[in-house]
């Protein structure tokens, strides 16, 4: 038990929801490992509510067959389909528990009161009545739920989460259960001050604020879903994000007014001004050049752009001659969505009256993430400072409250984001150990 | 749309409820090729709601995994996963209608209201309910419905029906519908007169009565379950039994006062005498030689077998010798049920006091059934007689209202059948073609 129980300082019985990913019940053995992982922190006198996503590539393949019957298979039907990854799952796991001699049941999101709007592919949670999960809970069962999935109560039709579904999923379960933590388990075993393969001396954070996570999973970091977490923020869920495959403690992420269950009451830290540094390889960037330097231009590309369906990220605007009355505006965005915007854009040149179009997909985004700039000043200037004593060219710069994003060639970013890392003082004395994970 | 327009003389559009099994969609191209059927039958007028089983090999490889994360799979869970079977087939099996241009929705067991007991694995139908079906029908929707599986209203699990449960879900669906035909699709393309594997000159027949269908059922024949058959009887659904691989019309099975739907109004036909002719080689006998011919020795016997769980079919009592006050009893048993039998008697051999016990696997059972003989004497003379004159031995026999079955020896079996065949004058003109087909 160890760390859990110090959760609730006097009170032995906690109530946890864990989140298992697809590849931590890939196959029959992974589920037996989960299942006794699930067990040991029962028999350590806790509560367990667990949700589920579908075992390894099955989403895959049920898309596969959807695709080979319909060229575009309707949305309600896609959800039944789809769901039925999550049933699986969650039954061998109910089974593999029981034969542990624990009573485990399984429930559909229906079953369990996940309720969502109508959107199928992508439904938002609007309430969770989980009756018949409490129901369990009080008959001393452990709880497992299927991620990603819910119900709409008008049409009564199953729907799907979208991307981040499971982890959702455990979140609004945590949230509605008033569960005291959400652990979520994947193939890392925490948040670091950068990714461990680009940054060997990336430390694990102990916590991290849910802004600070926001940021940093908006800017690259893949561990949680950024969905997740702000419905954590929202609703005082504590998040603790950990390993499958190992024991330790992972990193918590802290709402407002949450302390690190692992410190000393009264006893306050200094906080880190930094708490990490992002790569991102997945924009692209483009420039649209020679725009007329007239009111309501950018207004117009933006427009085009966003009905494109493209995800506008960084906007940069420089007048390149005063004197022409032209300006070039540059924006980034991701990679899949670059070609539907040039082509939605070159439709609309002689409207819009720029010159020419430049595309550009060598580029990397760097992001400084940390709490403390709120407080701090001087911390861009350390993160120019250093870039510029390299000889790195910054292309871009934006910044928010709490983060400052620049935008390299990407043939710079490793070396840039280690040269930052190491400039904010965030190295770790020994190299991390980095497990060959396939993804969540 | 031909002959299912028919059915109601004066009135075009008629509820057909169709059922598909496993191998019917198998895999991508058998659903797309059922898609295509239902929709013609949509097409032709009809309202249609169908009942569909998991993909080909599906639950096998459920159970499978079952098996390896668990030595028994708690029942419950073991529902949970093997329903997740259907939902994949119905999901893809009504995108694929849609991509067709018709609105096709698919129900689980329990959305489509099919009420069970509490008996995980083999749940019976206790209710239908079919509210949501009636909806989508009302708005002109196909409706594609789990086969196989229902829901508790107690526990609120999900429950599965066990052997032949797609049948039974049509069936039922069919009763709870008003349905004017239940049509239960499959590789074979109707009723025989006998295997046509065994008898190349078996016919096809029109139409059979539920109870000889019944017999032939439980003797051998192996097209419809007896358990959906018999809920048809009960319920008064007409089954259509036909093939999904050819347009052709199949068997009718027509319960107490119906009429097969292609005879003309008015027009009397004389029915045949003898309906078809089963064949069984999945039984052993297991003789209990000189047993205490005393009263009540049978029933110790048999509550011993009963206990071992075995299923008795035939039993002969003939007392061997009469001056040594012993008989000997010999009963037919399905083989698999043979070890468990024998082990439980031979525990027993001293307290029942018999001698020794035999088992014969090499055995075959010939059925003769026909509602005919009811009314008409001498069809028993035709059947040992013509075994007779062949020289084959006949070991057992049995009698119910309907029929007449023979215990043979195996290897006399298929010859035995061919010359009954043809002594009740069942024989064709020409050869059956015979489908590979691959099971149900």
């Amino acid at each position: 038990m160890g760390e859990t129980a110090r959760l609730s300082p006097g009170v032995n019985v906690a109530l946890i929801v864990q989140k298992y990913g697809g590849s931590s019940v890939a196959d029959a053995e992974s589920i037996k490992r989960v299942a006794k992982r699930i067990v040991d922190t029962r028999r350590a006198g806790h509560d367990v509510v667990v949700a589920v996503s579908a075992m390894g590539d099955t989403t895959d393949e049920l898309l596969d067959l959807a695709n080979e019957v319909a060229p575009i298979p309707a949305p309600r039907e896609m959800d039944m389909l789809l769901s039925s990854g999550e049933r699986i799952s969650m039954a061998l796991l109910a089974m593999a528990i029981h034969s542990m001699g624990f009573d485990a049941r399984s429930f559909t999101g229906s079953q369990a009161g996940m309720i969502t709007d109508d959107h199928h592919g992508s439904a938002r949670i609007v309430d969770v009545t989980p009756v018949r999960l409490r129901e369990a809970l009080d008959e001393g069962a452990i709880v497992i739920v299927a991620g990603f999935q819910g119900f709409n109560r008008d049409t009564r039709d199953i729907t799907t989460l979208g991307r981040g579904g499971s982890d959702t999923t455990a979140v609004a379960l945590a949230a509605a259960l008033n569960a005291d933590v959400c652990e979520i388990y994947s193939d890392v075993d925490g948040i670091y001050t950068a990714d461990p393969r680009v940054i060997p001396r990336a430390q694990k954070l102990d916590h991290v604020s849910s802004e600070e996570m926001l940021e940093l999973a908006a800017n690259g970091a893949k561990v949680l879903y950024i969905r997740a977490v702000e419905f954590a923020r929202r609703h005082g869920v504590l998040i603790h994000a950990r390993s499958t495959f190992s024991s330790g403690e992972g990193t918590y992420v802290l709402g407002e007014g949450m302390n690190d269950p692992r410190e000393v009451e009264g006893e306050v830290m200094e906080e880190p001004i930094v708490a990490g540094v992002a790569t991102d390889k997945g924009q692209a960037k483009i420039t649209v050049v020679g725009v007329p330097d007239v009111p309501g231009k950018a207004a117009e590309i933006f427009k085009i752009v966003a009905k494109s369906g493209a995800n506008v990220d960084m906007i940069v605007q420089n007048v390149s001659a005063a004197a022409t009355g032209r300006a070039d505006i540059s924006f980034t965005l991701p990679k899949a969505d670059a070609s539907a915007a040039l082509k939605a854009l070159a439709a609309e040149q002689a409207e819009v009256g720029f010159d020419s179009l430049v595309h550009d997909d060598q580029i990397g985004k760097l992001s400084v993430v940390g709490a403390g700039m709120r407080v701090h000043s001087g911390v861009s200037a350390t993160l120019f400072e250093a870039l510029s004593t390299a000889g790195i060219n910054i292309e871009m710069i934006s910044t928010s409250e709490i983060r400052i994003s620049v935008v390299l060639r990407d043939t710079d970013l490793a070396d840039a984001a280690r040269i930052v890392h190491t400039a904010y003082g965030l190295d770790a004395e020994v190299e991390a150990v980095v497990h060959a994970g396939t993804g969540r």
